[in-house]
């Protein structure tokens, strides 16, 4: 494809993507295809010779979009959300147009610089610890994901624990870590690949509101040194998936503290609220943790993938996953004066991600973003409200930003049945959760292009949903 | 930003991109900065308000660019390259424009099943084992990197090895890895993460092509037998970063499979080669791998990231990777009949990398993509025969593929400093390694837009580089 063809065909998806973004509401929010459906059209033998962009396009259009779940669409009230904005799909175009491998400073200062930059910037947008700053002890580094971040956090636990031997040696004691019954699945995932071991991992008990009980926590470490065990790290987290509930980051620090403990804060969905000032209570008591990252790519208007990773002491990670082969071997990281970012991840290679969140901090400023949580916040409150103040409803969890976690007052089977003919209807998308046990509803608003009339709009659906479940 | 400006917005950054590839030649490859000289110009603050797009473009153009090391100039020989083209370009955007989240099959089916059937057609297209395909037991999935697809052998290779048992009790025995002492840097990394520790990776020696000694490798087996030690895991490379030594995987898969070893097949970069014919001896045994992968990011001209892993058992995999907390569970996931690709990589999250990857494979058909691997192939054996037929210089290695290793006669003084000269000039750039521990220059061409001038060009530069040094 030579340069003008690249014009023609890029200006042609150019305008595709502006016509799905401005009729997102036509499509079924939830793919209606059955399993295989799609495959059984894409043809059974790799083409020999190449087709005309056009006809891929084509098939895309009629093959591909329907089995899209329209993450994008205003109704999608699913999981977290995943939102992307104008600027953040043109960073991504850009980065791949220009086609460049961060994994050194050399193999281009400016993904480096600019990534350290854009994340030194967001410890002062969200008033991080000032020690997260790349310009003190720690630094920032863009993770593909959140699993990514426990996992790169878990390891350099571990090392510290082990005196910076277990990378060299294995794991030759047993070690120990905890997080809330309510946390990720992530962080069991990170413990397993680690070689700790899920029996190894505590799932310490919730309070009422589902945060992390530091007594429990307390409790859990003494008896394992009381065994002999060595506690090296604690996830606490700031909105857990479940209900968003946001753990006792205050007190857990100070028993990892007494303990000398790495503890990690996963704020995954929730830290981007702190782009406000009167959401950074959110964030009380994060100087006592070693590493703590946040997901743009969820709540920040920035693309799939975009996690912001921070350590306190950046020496700590980089002990723990650099490597120096000789063919990576260059005259600028001798200096020592640059940072490689693959000594800061698990994967050698890197595309340049910064390029879109910087876009996207650049394009809307501040208050643009602040306008966009403010608006998700309040209109989760609103639903909050509907479902507080209907008798036949009730809510399962606080509401501290934009999840509401919700229950039909009849039994599990209706609202299983409720979630179902919901996200058949193809008219909006939530998930579900369990909540003491039971079946739960969850409704996350944080959708690019959601207002106020698709809120409205979910709740009147909900309401005659049950109705006709309930008559039938 | 609203889809009228992502229109104007959209259109003005495709032009951008197509006057940046038709400039590439104009750009000096290095990048000619200082560290901090990037950073130093970004503004210390974050914007408390936007700023309109053209502002920031206009920034990237005149801050960002002189920081970039052109991966895409037809005269960088760095590394391995990291080729992008038109059609994945766009796919990327495509992509990042639907902005879908494929974690599960539920989240969008087409983003999984596209993934299968792709990842399906290339084991057809590069005469991979049968196996490997989804419709029998194996199957394929895009990793961002061959880190991470080495890095889900190892944890696999370790599950199988304790009876699927370390997930849960951490690692309780002395598992033991083996790699050639010409391996890549990840095979340590994956080991130290997956809590095995490199004291257990066993750097086996090399024959004089560089590639592991069978021998050598049977004899570090039967040692570790000997000491109570348990042998888990083998990397075999086709194709090593340093040199494209080419292991026998046929008499190594022998040997593993006498012992029940995993045998990983890391083909980064040759792999790609195997869509023509006349290079599938390269393949050689690959029936005894029990996981294997390729980087259509380095030279399938497919933008980074994309790494095609492959397994023999899905099954494995799945249970090596999977974890199912409630609030991801779905009626389809319960089938069992559907891929959930979560379960078959680190991370939750993913992105619809399949589509850059279609898009390539449709656009350019087999017949181009053989087209572009055969031109580099030849222009590789034509820049080797340079280097054989000139006095002052020694050919240090086979070329077996795109990548010629070199050095000037002298001493490694006189090759060092040709190397920075080269890359200080911005006419072109290479990367170095150690050959037998003298200080090796290398070349690969792989770019998608080199062509015989610029590898002329190139080897005039160093004939007449060699010569200024020489005068001074």
């Amino acid at each position: 494809m030579n340069p003008d063809q690249f014009r023609q065909h890029g200006h042609e998806l150019i305008e595709f993507i502006a016509d799905y973004i401005e009729q997102l509401e036509s499509y079924p929010v939830q793919a209606q295809t059955r399993p295989g459906e799609i495959r059984n059209q894409l043809g059974d033998t790799i083409p020999e010779n190449g087709d005309p962009f056009e006809i891929i396009i084509k098939d895309f259009e009629h093959i591909i979009m329907p089995g899209i779940t329209h993450w994008q669409s205003p109704s999608f009230f699913g999981y977290f959300p995943a939102n992307h904005s104008g600027p953040s799909i043109l960073g991504e175009l850009l980065s791949a147009g220009i086609g460049v491998q961060g994994m050194l400073w050399l193999t281009s200062p400016a993904a480096t610089e600019l990534e350290t930059h854009v994340l030194d910037w967001l410890v002062d947008a969200l008033a991080l610890p000032d020690t997260f700053q790349s310009t003190a002890t720690g630094g920032g580094v863009i993770q593909d994901s959140a699993s990514s971040a426990v996992l790169c956090a878990v390891l350099s636990a571990r090392e510290q624990a082990t005196d910076w031997q277990s990378n060299q040696t294995g794991i030759q004691q047993t070690l120990v870590a905890y997080t809330s019954e309510q946390a990720h699945s992530s962080i069991e995932k990170a413990v397993r690949i680690a070689g700790i071991g899920s029996d190894n991992l505590r799932l310490i008990a919730v309070d009422q509101q589902f945060a992390m009980n530091p007594e429990a926590l307390q409790r859990a470490i003494d008896n394992d040194i009381t065994q002999g065990l060595k506690p090296f790290f604690v996830c606490a987290t700031i909105g857990t998936t479940s209900t968003t509930a946001i753990d006792p980051v205050d007190k857990i620090g100070r028993i990892c503290e007494r303990h000398n403990i790495w503890l990690h804060v996963d704020a995954a969905l929730a830290g981007s609220a702190a782009i406000c000032p009167e959401q950074r209570w959110l964030h009380q008591g994060l100087e006592y943790a070693h590493s703590y990252c946040f997901n743009p790519h969820k709540w920040l208007l920035t693309n799939f993938d975009c996690d912001c990773f921070y350590v306190k002491h950046r020496s700590s990670l980089i002990k723990t996953l650099g490597i120096h082969p000789e063919y990576l071997k260059n005259p600028a990281s001798d200096t020592g004066e640059v940072f490689d970012y693959r000594d800061w991840q698990i994967s050698l290679g890197r595309r340049f991600r910064s390029l879109k969140l910087w876009f996207v901090i650049r394009y809307y400023g501040l208050q643009g973003l602040r306008k966009h949580i403010r608006q998700h916040i309040e209109l989760s409150q609103q639903f909050a409200e509907w479902v507080d103040t209907h008798p036949d409803f009730q809510r399962m969890a606080p509401v501290p930003l934009n999840l509401v976690c919700f229950r039909h007052n009849s039994d599990d089977v209706l609202n299983q049945k409720l979630l179902e003919t919901l996200n058949n209807s193809g008219k909006c998308f939530l998930t579900h959760t369990r909540v003491n046990g039971v079946y739960t509803l969850r409704v996350c608003i944080g959708g690019t292009y959601t207002r106020e009339t698709h809120v409205q709009q979910l709740w009147q659906l909900i309401l005659k949903t049950v109705q006709t479940i309930q008559q039938t």
